[in-house]
């Protein structure tokens, strides 16, 4: 039974995310469709992420089996088709051995977060970014976040339905930096928290504001508190971008 | 009876374009709309350009002429408090004077048009720019274009319903260059005909594609018969970038 690597890129925003769930759109439930719609197999696709409703995708990796032996390019382009008009695309499919989990074999998930910094509300970034309309300070929100790097319990920084059974993580990049209005946030870990980077984020916005120092920030993470977080950034800003195996 | 102008940025996808056009949804007349909420005076703004249905402007500007004298900052948050949820954005409001014109008194009109390369069809670029499945030659079209630059007759690149009473025009700019899967198309002239960035850059397509040489562009130009225009590119590439006075 071969299997067969997904490479994905869409559009968080008319999805409730990746994940399947009964009557909803997901981005998961739009692509097990689709492989019955070319193969006849009800066939699920598993992700490396489970992106919430409105995150993005720029790399997302999936795994689907299938019985059949279908020409890698064949299975891309049968999806592709399937999957029209909704903004899924199926960037590469290759065949890996039966050992590849998208999931469980990742090293690395890497995560980017945009933030349009200007008082105009957003008109091509809406849904693609968080406008945020008070002028941060993005220098202070890169030093203030290598204090989250390395080993520690991110309670603090977790979704309250959280469902992983610990909350110690290693954070190995929280970089911040500006290009003209906007404002990139880059993160990589082995894996994150529910809710993680957009909790991160949401804090960091806090210290760009000048509401919280970086020892506001330090002192959150130690909290182990949930209460401790700044307000979480919303979904749209949000970007799976690159998995590593 | 004081001018202002507005620089503004726009999601072309769910308007009619910019005009006006009774029972549809144009950027101007949702402008309108939100002048006469906030101030109550029915004034229409007048545009530099009128882009066509699903076309995008980073720096489309108009004047407005309102009886009261507002200061141009409450004028640009008053216009996009009323204009939300619809993507355009008030970026500047400032005061000129009644001389100004954003139509006759603009001396250069720059527009971008993004094509991605790529087989895989497009997810978030969906809307946001020209998905071209066959690998383009960008330095090809490039040294293709250049032969448009300069005073010519561009019946060619007209729209069969353009109202210009003379299809001469000086092109100044044409720029094609590749980075990463995307091409930009960069055009600058003093006006352009309707329809005549989309009709250069479809044209310029056939280049990209090797299905017509550089000598078949400049044929296409000299023969000065819209029959002889390649397939128009789609509206959702353009972006009218910037306005120069």
């Amino acid at each position: 039974m071969p299997r067969y690597k997904l490479l994905l890129e869409y559009d968080g925003t008319p999805f409730v995310g990746w994940q399947l769930q009964d009557g909803q759109m997901s981005v998961q439930g739009r692509l097990a469709q689709a492989v019955e719609a070319f193969s006849g197999e009800a066939a699920i696709p598993r992700g490396a992420g489970r992106t919430d409703a409105g995150v993005h995708a720029t790399g997302q990796v999936a795994h689907l089996d299938l019985e059949k032996d279908w020409e890698p390019a064949r299975v891309r382009d049968a999806l592709n088709a399937q999957v029209r008009p909704d903004p899924i695309a199926v960037l590469s499919c290759e065949k890996v051995a039966e050992s590849f989990d998208a999931r469980f074999s990742a090293k690395a998930r890497h995560y980017l977060y945009r933030i349009v910094d200007r008082r105009p509300p957003l008109a091509l970034e809406k849904d693609r970014a968080w406008g945020v309309f008070k002028p941060l300070d993005a220098e202070a929100m890169h030093a203030a976040a290598q204090a989250l790097l390395g080993h520690h319990d991110f309670t603090t920084f977790r979704s309250s339905e959280c469902q992983a059974p610990r909350p110690r993580r290693r954070l190995d990049r929280l970089d911040v930096s500006r290009h003209g209005e906007i404002i990139r946030v880059e993160a990589s870990a082995r894996s994150f928290l529910h809710n993680q980077v957009r909790s991160m984020v949401g804090s960091l916005k806090c210290v760009g504001e000048g509401r919280w120092t970086a020892g506001d920030l330090k002192a959150a993470l130690e909290a182990r508190d949930r209460a401790a977080c700044g307000p979480v950034a919303p979904a749209c800003g949000l970007y799976l971008v690159k998995v590593d195996y």
